[in-house]
């Protein structure tokens, strides 16, 4: 079928409108038209090629909520007028290790990106959710709540579960103390789920102007990680940090607010590597833990887990044409807290 | 009572004959007569003071077995003629929430060290093992097993809990893959323990010359770092992988080795701190942990679990008196695996 969508034709030319054929429907894919896609700050270093690699046209978008019109023959799970929702995977080899063991995201192989990924037909190029519509292998498409604000949904589907995963890996729970470093996409979610979990959170940040935001959120301190005084006071105080920035930074100051057997969550990808002091890291048995997005499995649990607790990210909806501005606006912080497409625009 | 000992005067001077006082019995106090005194890699930092803040005249040594020559009133656990093990920790404030939960090493307030630290009256300095005699708190001393090479036990007192305690935190058991970073003191003991718990062992080097070693003590394999085909052939291989190494390096090598929810256990203290690529941590949800010695409860059951299953160090005892040039060859790696002086020499 012929889907609209908005696409990079060069690391250096903006979004524009462009048509591509999806793939007819094979026995186990599901066929979705696209209500609203999340714009994710993965989206811009893609379509930048800031990663190196890039491949053009690129449709980005893996934070992706629509209907389903159309199943094929094999599907089970899905029908026509389901609520669905699609994320930052699309395929895995499904036969390795980790894939038996519901680990599709640490695939042996590796994952197949929503977006930017050969698939495993080894020529087509995967294009993602700045699309009308996008034909899904069954496994990798969730249920989707309708009694939720669908955009608000989108961005679950990448910083929802990038922050659901490690938070729930680490066991947090009412009693914790959780800090959050960085209010932004992945950020601003970490507190939602924490909080949620019913720890006492905590939100560190290099900005005074987000404590409100912090505490709005649910956070009861807010800690302003240039003031040393501060970093001083909370020192060996938290059971949790999940560090969400990808900015360029060190781990050791967020270390050293670590009690005994503490960990640091981490799941921002900064450009050069974080240095860890090592008298900070063997002080109190602290570890410092990676995650990446989650399983399909573990993605249902935390939709479901949001439908039940009403969890959904804060969203600032924009038309397609203005993914541009946005994208310049992401760049400079200035969203609260995820842009999310609606796709009638297109 | 009036003691013998080594010391060093300051950090420019070589360690020479010394005699001070050590106290007189308290009565929680044991009072041993020193039989063997490890030489650990930090004696040498500390007597140069290389970390700062060394205080001197200093006697150092931490791996300290000897025989109970007088008890206190209120000792229970020890009787003259016990033999017995004093490691890194002489004190710690015994009321915070780590102390009561044993975890003396990780003190609230700090444990205090078996040399070169303020101890808890706030006017005394430590004064550690290279020494005739010591006398310490009973909490603090271990009972060791006459059965073992009483030499060979020394150095269990620091190298061997170090590395038994991080292996144990992670679960090192029969089927694992373990590796083990650099073959040094701690490393061969890392070796020795991961081989009894019944893991695969891979000896980690930048040394060719390792490899016989290695075999000897138990590994199954030897992998050269600097051979980027070896390295590539055992990515993602890894349950675990204990580093020991205390040069500059960075972890990001050693965490591609990982497999699923790989743990690297970091016990030594490069002066520069080591990098980590944030990609690297994320993909199989690796972790990094850090481990400092371990609890005076832990180190009673490596010992038991050492007189078990007759593991012991790879020692080179020595007279009181060579103890510079050991210090000489120390910088140079010149010894299988742990210096150990015989106090009857002094």
């Amino acid at each position: 079928m012929s889907v609209k969508a908005y696409a990079a034709q060069s690391a250096t030319t903006p979004l524009a409108p462009f048509s591509f054929e999806r793939r007819d429907l094979r026995p186990d894919d599901v066929q979705v038209d696209i209500l609203y896609c999340g714009v994710c700050h993965s989206d811009l270093h893609q379509v930048r090629d800031e990663w190196g690699g890039s491949m053009y046209p690129m449709v980005p978008g893996h934070e992706i909520v629509g209907k389903v019109v159309a199943v094929g023959s094999a599907v089970t799970k899905y029908k026509v007028g389901d609520t669905v929702g699609v994320g930052v995977i699309i395929d895995s080899c499904n036969t390795c290790k980790h894939c038996q063991a519901d680990y599709e995201q640490y695939c042996v192989e590796g994952a197949t990106g929503t977006y930017n990924a050969m698939e495993r037909d080894g020529v087509t190029v995967s294009q993602g959710g700045y699309s009308s519509g996008i034909v899904v292998k069954e496994k990798f498409v969730l249920k989707v709540d309708d009694k939720l604000n669908l955009s608000a949904v989108a961005p679950l589907l990448c910083a929802g579960i990038t922050t659901y995963s490690p938070l729930r890996f680490a066991g947090v729970k009412a009693g914790m103390k959780v800090g959050v470093v960085g209010l932004g996409g992945l950020g601003h979610m970490g507190v939602k789920f924490a909080v949620a979990f019913g720890a006492e959170v905590s939100v560190l940040s290099t900005s005074p102007s987000k404590e409100a935001d912090a505490k709005r959120l649910g956070a009861t301190n807010f800690i302003l990680t240039t003031d040393k005084e501060q970093m001083k006071q909370y020192g060996s105080y938290f059971d949790i940090i999940l560090d969400t920035v990808s900015a360029n930074h060190n781990f050791t100051g967020y270390l050293n607010l670590l009690g005994l057997e503490g960990k640091l969550l981490v799941v921002g990808l900064p450009p050069e590597a974080p240095k860890v002091a090592p008298f900070s890291l063997i002080s109190n048995r602290r570890s410092i833990i990676g995650s990446m997005i989650g399983s399909m499995k573990e993605t249902q649990e935390m939709l479901d887990f949001c439908a039940e607790h009403n969890v959904v990210a804060d969203v600032e909806v924009i038309a397609a044409a203005d993914i541009n501005n946005a994208y310049d606006r992401l760049v400079k912080n200035d969203v609260k807290y995820r842009f999310v497409i609606d796709m009638k625009t297109l």
